[in-house]
């Protein structure tokens, strides 16, 4: 595949190589949101983007290193706001967060994703681990590292935990009344419990 | 089994039926919590109880019958709890039912099957539609019954997200600072929140 896409001509290198990346990372994230992390294989995503086991792991590394990677992905199109959410003004913090995670849920295309994450990390050790470094390193250090409380830290996962129950019960779990309830009014509850727990006292 | 056991003297038939009973379920327990729900059969459960696959259908019906059984014996120890919780005074139902969960959760012998409950029913449609009876039906829907207010029912699920999401942070996908944190400055935090959802404006 390398070799046929090489003598394309008037097409750099840097180029290709990151095609091919990226069309590696969304068929693994295809497997992973499909099977779970514990059985979908590097040999079997590669089979699956129709390149060479070797190419996954000189891209990525191991497969832990992929996941990590497919995940990043799915956050991609969240990043920059999530950038104006942790810059934003505090006292809306609850709410620009609630917002936020709604969003990228209630979104199809980050909803898939999510949710192989979600099932992936209650399952398998090395799953929660990636788990945790994006959700807790990234994010959640960055809110917690705004707030001026001893227990900051501890403040921001009780915040997140009320955001991740809510999206597990209602997307996952599917109970009723919460599942076909409307967004705004799930937002109007939660988002003052979120700034609660980050800025009250 | 049961040509041994009928046997013995002086032991009546109903007792040695309901001990045969009780040991299915808790090799059952032990094998949804250990696999998950997908991987468990009937036949694996019967071997691993060393009975008859046709003993564990007469007794309990099919896999999803055996799997909510199991899982109804793992709350029962708390049911009498959850009982006096229901029909507790409503202004500090938020922190009796914080004190409920983290103390399912903290306790090693409940623990095990609410961790396989959650992981099974993440993954798996059938063990999904069996934690929303146990959870919405038994728990939740008693407790929005004593609410007097329209969206009875959604305040309860947003006061378990909190409690469902700080239980899956803590304790299977074990957070820090949350997972060491202490059991009752969790409980601290939470049981306004729970409190507000229930009874606040």
């Amino acid at each position: 595949m390398t070799g046929t896409t090489a003598r394309r001509r008037g097409r750099p290198r840097r180029e290709e190589a990151s095609d091919t990346r990226d069309h590696i990372l969304t068929v693994a994230r295809e497997e992973f949101s499909a099977h779970g992390y514990e059985k979908v294989s590097v040999r079997g995503i590669a089979k699956a983007a129709g390149v060479d086991s070797a190419l996954v792991h000189h891209y990525f590394g191991t497969k832990e290193q992929v996941f990590e990677a497919a995940v990043e992905v799915a956050f991609a199109p969240a990043l920059s706001a999530q950038d104006a959410l942790v810059d934003a003004p505090l006292d809306d913090v609850g709410e620009r967060l609630a917002r936020f995670i709604f969003g990228v849920w209630e979104n199809p295309a980050t909803r898939t994703p999510l949710l192989a994450i979600v099932r992936s990390a209650l399952n398998n050790d090395t799953a929660a681990a990636v788990f945790r470094r994006l959700i807790a390193s990234q994010l959640l250090r960055r809110i917690a590292g705004r707030l001026d409380v001893p227990d900051a830290e501890l403040r921001a996962e009780l915040a997140a935990a009320q955001l991740v129950g809510c999206a597990i019960l209602r997307y996952v779990i599917k109970v009723e009344p919460l599942a076909s309830a409307d967004v705004e009014q799930i937002i109007a509850r939660v988002a003052p419990v979120v700034q609660e727990h980050l800025t009250g006292p």
